[in-house]
């Protein structure tokens, strides 16, 4: 597959990807994630308790929350705690965050405790909700194995790997891992959480501008799949 | 296909479905649409303004808000004006219902108004999201045609018919059009919204319990085509 | 007493009612109530606990919601939800549909159980508070019958019935059963709430426009007393 | 009519009222007003502009807002500001004095300004509501007077005076201006607002631990336009 | 020191200051303190439990909370109730008044209890955080007197007084105790707590309008002084 | 002076300080502000137009908010979107930051635009407050001179530097640049802001455990003076 595009990549390419494991001190799991000029601040941290709805039920529990830094877009955005809520946005990726994750996660195995992850955009340009899960993923490794060697857990709570990309029809062309100007312009968006096995955890595909055919849904899976497999090799490399 | 369920129905069996135009009589557009014992009341209302980020674009809008009655489900639900806000489910799926009647309205040809859609809740057995949409298609067009009789819109906005329905894997196999109990217990959940050409305006689909295959994925898509093309006929039938 | 109204009436007649029982499946009372053009939903819902404030006083509790539908009014009404609480005027109205069907109960006999009351609008055409509070007695009273069938209550915690009425003076006549179109006109307003013994529950008399006498007032409770005692028969038949 | 109470009143007795006009400097109309121990400060502001939904339709407005000092009550209130909003008893006493006010004010004559009533209660003995419409009636008045001096406005757009006072049923007996032992253990409770013609402007009666008889109703309206005239006294004489 | 001041005073005046204990009933600290027209009420009610966070310590606490009646200053002030939540400045108060009375209290020795010191702003000339430890004091010490009369408390938590004053730099003069007009002049305010011993508790200065210099400093620490002493005299000759 | 801290460090020194400009890209001025282990991401954005209590002034404005991530401190924090507003912490903070940078700009001079300065803690280890005001000066400058680069601004409005430090008595010794440990165990807590002049912009100082003397306050303004003409020559350096 060809194509040039404003950074120089081909349809088929991810932007590059850079981990820094350890990167604030407090959280078992902090990872910054960075594609590209989007940098996610992907923390877990260990509760040790469920919520009230969970009590009784002998599992534990992985919920995640989003949110930008007013300076991470151009043209601020308002600041959280003067706004009193979640916005519509964010509360749809705080759902697919926890999704995802839980996904990957014997909720028995981790007995009866809470991993929050916590995704923070320092710097927004496209795909944060993305590199959230990927990024997530290798944060809640790091907390799992923290509980591992803190004698506090016998077995390995994670069945496996999650990571997630977006793909898009942009000018009638699907490209994968769209940067914002391309996202912006982009007549199809489809986000896909994958596993190693090459499964599906999360497909969100809409119709931005127009409806799209399942030709082109084919398309697009068959480019997510690529760009997962990739990063789920770059989150074993990163360990 | 077959295959035998709770009440009856064949695995790719629609539920009933009985669609009540002109049901209140304040709003333009305003029907009960009643699959098996899911009963929504969507009612598509105009207000002679655009919301203030579209002002100066010459264009109109298409929105949609969605609210469960307390009594509608076993177990009363907590009032949305003691609540204070909008839940995450709420708010995933007032995006979804915009967006999808947007996606078949040419919005510049609607003028300088707002078509608000509210989806209420009065019984919930399942698949509420989807009945919404198609639902609130049909008070839309009745809307838009109220619009035309009253000399206020030239053309048609409308540029085709959108319906919306929900698969799933249960116990392994994909069924179409889950009631609650199937749903509740699903491993798979799917919902899909398409145009009458048969293409997608919005995929969601979830592993719930575990990650699903490409052939699952294929065969729930083939049940929602299913689906989805008999809810347009009777979308075309009521009117 | 004679004169006509927009809709025929005589000064002193109510405008038509039509209850229908069991109007949805989930709450053990569910009645839809209309009258005239006024549509309101009245469901009663069991909760097995009481408020904190009740804890330890041995007695059950009857409280209410009310809310209307967007898409209840000509000019849609802003959603409960994005609204953020009840406004000045539902508040006033839950506070008495609480008090009236208190009222009637003998809450120790009830057990340690609070019976919500859901006032819903579907449409409003003038009355909903009064409508409301005679429909949702017959919720009430499915719902305490369903308790006794289900042998979760010995003797019978209702001490009689209660039903409301609006009346008010228009163009200086009192009138009975105000439609919105009379209500929005009237000089004096009066909602009275009564036993089938002719005793008051509540009475609220407000000059809208000017003072009103005590032979205004007298000649308003007659016209509420002949109501209600239409609407405590009507009650009894629809049982 | 006779019979002792706690205080050693009759029941058709009024507490001894005290009115200090001028308690504060900074709001036009300022008065402290003191029914036995009960002790509500009044106040009325002017703003040179009126609400939104008066814009354009040539007339003024008077509202009201009332509340309570933490301190006020045996047993800490907790704050407004803590709270958020204000409660369901509040929003009904600011609904009450706005009315009453406004029906003794030819709003058209007050001019393109508003008129703030403020309400706050220092302590509470009962009866605090109708205090409140009775001290604040003087503030509005000062505050008229003051327009008027200061050559803002050329007529009095005052009709007339209005004053409110408690009466109830207590152990059988009904009783004037009741005290808050008094009011907690009353069977039936009425406020009467009343012009010094003696015409209604709000009747609110309820039967908190049982309905009420037509006789009781009349005996308790005799009281209430007793005290009423007592009060309307009062203030004439206070200014 | 000389220098004249609109009310003329010389630089080095406190206004006069009146204390009235017991100004209400209910609360059993209550004091209306005055200086000059600033007029707060202070009490100090006792809540017979601590605030979760200190659970399981074996201590009392003391909190503080502050607002300004609607009619308090000129230009009405909007209502606590309907913002919602203190704002900004309300809650730098609150925090200053809590630490303050903390600061020579014995919690320990407390027992198991709260003090909720309550500050309430009827008139606003300047200095109503200063009035409001001066008097809240004094309030605490009411309060505490009252739980030693009662036998609830054996020794004495009250370690010493504590004071506080208004000290600002107004067209280039160190000036103590600013009333509204010079405060809104000043270049410099720093506002102290002071104990009888002349320790600090808290210190608080702002250059408003530009920095200011260590001698500037030096001079408004002498003058706070002086104010301190005084009013801590005054609180010891009202007891 | 001498004496040994758990990182080795005199009572008087400062950690060490990191300072990387530029550290985002949409933000005209982006300082990652690191010492020791705290670390605050403090940025500069423009915005062009004015709060509305400024309209028609002629000025312009310079405004802060700060906000800590849930993973910035042991024991995760809640997250700002879900609490609804900030806390009294945060409030007070965000006053501090706004008026320590207003005091060094010619707010006319800057044009009819406002300044949005957001200190975001990652790490919070002591001291952000203190280490936001010298990042956020930092940020300002950038963005200041981003302006002029462009064009926008004639003269220079910032008429100076600021800086600031927290002090402490900790075991009855003065330190300075007090880490969260020490914070945590300190008697005596004191921020001060101060110009490249060696003047006073803001002075907080609290006696968290008791109260202090006038020698612990001249010590500890030492301490700062010390501190701050540090901090005042790495913001110079680091540009």
């Amino acid at each position: 597959m060809t194509g040039t595009r404003r950074d120089g990549r081909a349809a088929d390419d991810l932007r590059p990807v850079r981990i820094t494991r350890g990167y604030t001190e407090f959280a078992p799991g902090s990872v910054l994630y960075e594609c590209g000029r989007t940098r996610v601040l992907c923390t877990a941290t260990v509760e040790e308790a469920v919520p009230e709805f969970l009590e009784g039920r002998g599992t534990g529990w992985v919920t995640a929350e989003y949110g930008m830094l007013p300076s991470s877009t151009p043209g601020r955005k308002r600041r959280a705690s003067s706004r009193g809520r979640p916005d519509g946005r964010e509360v749809e990726i705080q759902r697919i965050l926890g999704r995802a994750l839980r996904a990957v996660t014997d909720l028995p195995a981790l007995g009866l405790r809470t991993i929050w992850i916590d995704v923070d955009v320092l710097q927004a340009d496209g795909g944060t909700r993305t590199a959230g899960v990927t990024g997530a993923w290798i944060a809640l490794a790091d907390a799992v194995a923290r509980l591992r060697a803190d004698g506090k857990l016998a077995g390995d709570p994670l069945r496996g790997q999650v990571a997630a990309v977006s793909v898009g029809v942009v000018g009638g062309t699907p490209m994968l891992d769209l940067a914002y100007n391309e996202d912006a312009g982009a007549e199809v968006d489809l986000n896909v959480v994958m596993t190693e096995a090459g499964d599906f955890v999360e497909i969100q595909g809409t119709g931005e501008k127009r409806a799209f055919t399942p030709a082109e849904l084919e398309a697009m899976l068959a480019l997510a799949r690529k760009g997962c497999m990739e990063l789920l090799s770059l989150q074993r490399e990163s360990r």
